[in-house]
């Protein structure tokens, strides 16, 4: 691994939901770089391995951590939840990369948000949708609005990141409002607070009750598309297939 | 797991792709239930197992085979290719389900070929995106094309499932030209073939060369956003930090 950074999506928390790839790659790193939280999350498996930090925010610090232990000749794996390049590190690495050409970058893919969360409430994403965060701090407000006015236009099912934080409470408040001047208030939706870690808990409603819920920043919510059905209570949206003719066309899966 | 059917994904192809959780839940299964091609690619581990298979497009019969073997006591596990509720057969066996309530269902995500196609090619989705199935077997064309139009609108990166098969070979080239008429030609692009399988293949290109590209049925394809770059022949879509300043206010990774 000399010479390479391994950018490392370690899925929603337990070790049960990493692939043997991530658990490989992490087993045979010398320094394992993260988020506190994430580093925690690893547990006993990798105890005795060499860790480091920068504080939350502080994003690309931890990438330039991440290239002068390299160049060191360690051996460093990046830690991300979820998957790396889903909200995660990936992009920024590749980036800051430029100043490190003699040095490579592998992306090692994780469960991401939208899959595990999705699994929980039943099969909520099972045609097209769209992925967007509701975080302001890198993206302006207004697009964050046009795209949430987009995926509503275009009938997607939807997955939101990133739904509240403490400075911002009624965000997804204000994202429903927007949706509601587009979808109707009994659209099928849910959302998963700690996928994958202590305390999982999966709540079904519609978009008009889902305004009113408190949520907190370790959830991903789920909006339906106009075919989605809560069907004891889990959250489905259907790919099309005609049940009772059994005439099945569809592509492999 | 009596009386439980497990909805496992598999990821990409290879075993170092899959999660524990999905390792353990088939070993633990009488019967593996699945797409010859996946059953297949499962290899030596599973070797010993009882497998079942319905030919292509019969889905519906796939899932009721899955309740009748576990109605009979098995332990079964339902394999799809990727993660089991991206365009694959969880919603089906929760409608499906409705018809044998005492069977319980459990969704065991797997890495998605948008995570894992991502990671081949860099970070293409690393800020908002859609993810759009060009198959118009169980969808008419018209919404494809509805939610291809609002993905560019709404400026979302774009991850494109099935995007070619033996009767729809120019479905991606009617896709690209939907796109051309929103998105500039230099838009960055990419695709890959045979993820996580042999012979995986990566492309970088603009929008204009995709549109005239020979893609298969096992190839994802990736549009950026407005702010995609191609870095060193990676596909790279930024999250918005400010890298000179280094003032790095975002949510934790
Ligand atoms: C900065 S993003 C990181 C996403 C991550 N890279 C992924 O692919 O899942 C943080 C957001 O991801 C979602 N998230 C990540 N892990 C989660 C978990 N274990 N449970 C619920 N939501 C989670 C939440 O919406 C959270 O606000
Ligand atoms: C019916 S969908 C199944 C998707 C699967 N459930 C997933 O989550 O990846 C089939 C499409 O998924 C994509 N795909 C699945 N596995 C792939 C692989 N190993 N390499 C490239 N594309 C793949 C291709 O676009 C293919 O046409």
């Amino acid at each position: 691994m000399e010479n390479k950074i391994y950018v490392v999506g370690m899925g929603p928390g337990k070790e049960e939901m990493m692939t043997g790839e991530a658990l490989s790659v992490l087993d045979q790193a010398d320094v394992l770089i993260g988020y506190t939280v994430y580093l925690q999350l690893l547990g006993e498996r990798f105890q005795e391995k060499e860790k480091m930090s920068t504080p939350m925010r502080q994003e690309t610090e931890r990438c330039r951590l991440a290239f002068e232990e390299a160049k060191k000749g360690k051996k460093v794996a990046l830690i991300c939840s979820g998957d790396a390049g889903i909200y995660g590190m990936a992009s920024l690495m590749y980036e800051i990369g430029k100043n490190y050409l003699d040095i490579d970058i592998e992306v090692i893919p994780g469960i991401t948000a939208a899959s595990s969360g999705a699994a929980v409430l039943g099969a909520p994403l099972n045609h097209d949708f769209c992925v967007i965060s509701l975080s302001d701090l890198l993206t302006p407000w207004e697009k964050i609005e046009k795209r949430l006015i987009a995926a509503a236009k275009g009938d997607f099912a939807i997955a939101i990141y990133n739904p509240s934080s403490h400075k911002r409470k009624d965000y997804l408040q204000r994202a429903c409002d927007i949706l509601l001047a587009f979808l109707e208030e009994e659209r099928a939706c849910g959302y998963v607070e700690n996928i994958g870690r202590e305390g999982t808990k999966a709540v079904t409603c519609t978009l008009k009750e889902l305004r009113n819920q408190e949520v907190n920043m370790f959830t991903t919510v789920f909006i339906g598309n106009a075919g989605s059905e809560i069907i004891n209570d889990k959250l489905i949206t259907k790919r099309g297939y005609q049940i009772e003719r059994d005439t099945n066309i569809c592509g492999n899966n």
